[in-house]
């Protein structure tokens, strides 16, 4: 095992910053860094949040943190930002400053940004949570900015997602329609004192309706249930007809709800455990997981080729003069794959 | 040559329609039918044509082929449905009778559907497309339902596109912002008789002009340049700016506006030619179509080296299981592959 590896595990900090920094920027070797970690994961409990700015999704993830810490978890933050070309920068300087606000170090905050491609981006992030799990991090929250299909895959990823809408604004739900409906399995109408709160649930409760056929609990000023819903209640549904989509709503700002929220996002972990639905995600993720690797490895391995025979145009020119065609261009290219996987197959 | 093939360039329309079930079905031998049918490729125009469903879309496509005809072109037509798993049908035969009332069988229709993947019907589209051009139409209509990212994909290998907007709807002029807005080369406002349609005309105006920066060119009732301007005016603006893209208003089952449609998707064909647009954008989809074939067939092939390997599943049990690791797996299944490579450089 390397030496980095062995610091992460032995809880250095600054081991594991540099682990996520190697991942993110696809230093040389970062593949054999992941690939010993993975034995140290399975433990942390991954919570994806997202949400369209302005909805206070920093502020909440920040409460959350602080609301773990004070129950005793270890936890660390990975804030996607696909829209920034760089790392770190003004938003990561903030971030770190929030989280020596908590008192300790304990809560990891790292803003990772679209590089590459935003493929790269969910492998890299994929990568960096399983850091923070080896690292023994009791809670990992992945933050995205809820607006692409890349950024649903990604939050996809955790265990539990939540998806932030802010009151009073119609696009807001409208934009759930986008495929972020599908994936929430807890939602939160934040900065819910202010006008319009009140319409954005009853909106919200009428597609989760339309979604699943039952009208969805809510848990706050606007839900019938009203904050004396317990956990146990949630649990006991949830043990007969499978998970049931929650409404919370919060005051991220000034901290209401969040002890609410911890605890359907708890209840909801339990769920995952009793039904036996946590393993077959992580199966269903570590396929995929393999899927995407072998994908970008070939990929890698042909731009290679291609780039030895002479680059793609001088094949593009070749079809363009009827000299040859695309088919025949793939044969040329994957045929003597195809050959060498069968020679080895025979000896 | 096999013989089907031949039978096709001499025109025979049964071998054509038996070469398109061979492309759409991936009946084994098809590939090497693609391959024979580059080399007599190239001589025709193709054009995209998509909107919603009721914009009017089948009896536009039926007018312009009915036009073609008295023109004495030829012309084939490829109706995408990639909400149907099933071809032909009540569809199809609706189609074959509007052909036959045309009066000959030089308007080929065939409808296509999503057997397998969407991926899997683009690369059959682009491939029956090569077989109605070399069968020698001058004119190949693609024509889809506009909705979402795979279509405007398959449309978008058209060398002209037309997109379709029925009016008084501003739900279709939204959707024109997901995209179909960045690819359309002419606009037509179909029913454009109907009341919303001098609206729908001025909302797609403010849309493309805020796209290009110029006020767009109307041809119709709404339009600023009446229905007197000529393929000639336009062609000088092509000349000097680019294609400055033109909306066009008809009212398909009058046959109105049908004419001066024609005329501008010819200037369009024109400029494509003058401006060498059209040779660029062969290059861009032929490096398209290697790319797409050769990840197909680099996909087939490692699916099979999976399934010999035991299945995914198995590999999944073992990261489950931390056995072994997603990077890992990854290596050892391309690595081999890598290795022939390098063995087969060496040689």
């Amino acid at each position: 095992m390397s030496d980095l590896i062995e610091e992460l595990l032995a809880g250095k900090h600054r081991a594991l910053a540099r682990v996520i920094t190697k991942i993110e920027n696809r230093h040389s070797g970062y593949r054999e860094l992941v690939s010993q970690l993975h034995q140290h994961t399975g433990n942390a409990d991954v919570i994806g949040v997202t949400g369209s700015p302005g909805s206070g999704k920093s502020t909440l993830v920040d409460k959350m943190a602080a609301t773990y810490r004070e129950q005793g978890l270890t936890v660390g933050v990975i804030a996607i930002d696909p829209s920034s070309p760089f790392t770190g920068g003004a938003v990561l300087g903030d971030r770190i400053r929030m989280a020596s606000n908590v008192g300790d170090m304990d809560v990891f905050f790292r803003s990772m940004s679209a590089r590459g491609s935003l493929g790269g981006l969910s492998t890299a992030t994929t990568d960096a949570v399983k850091a923070l799990d080896a690292f023994g991090k009791d809670k990992v929250i992945i933050e995205t900015v809820g607006a692409g299909q890349n950024e649903i895959d990604i939050v996809k990823t955790a265990d539990t997602v939540v998806v932030l809408v802010p009151p009073g604004s119609g696009d807001d739900v409208q934009m759930l329609k986008a495929g972020i409906l599908e994936i929430g399995d807890v939602f939160v109408v934040n900065k819910a004192d202010l006008e319009g709160a009140n319409r954005t649930v009853q909106e919200l409760q009428e597609m989760l309706e339309y979604r699943d056929g039952n009208i969805p609990r809510t848990i706050g000023h606007h839900g019938a249930g009203g904050m004396d819903s317990t956990t146990e209640s949630l649990r006991m549904d949830a043990e007969t007809d499978g998970w049931e989509p929650t409404i919370v709503e919060t005051v991220a700002n000034r901290g209401e709800g969040v002890d609410e929220l911890l605890s359907v996002l708890e209840a909801h972990s339990q769920y995952l455990d009793e039904s036996g639905e946590r393993e077959s995600n992580t199966r269903m993720r570590y396929a995929e997981e393999i899927r995407t690797l072998v994908r970008e490895d070939v990929n890698d391995l042909l731009a290679e080729e291609l780039e030895r025979r002479g680059g793609l145009d001088a094949y593009v020119q070749q079809v363009l003069d009827r000299e040859t065609d695309p088919y025949a261009v793939s044969d040329e290219l994957v045929g003597p794959l195809a050959d060498c996987v069968r020679e080895k197959r025979e000896e």
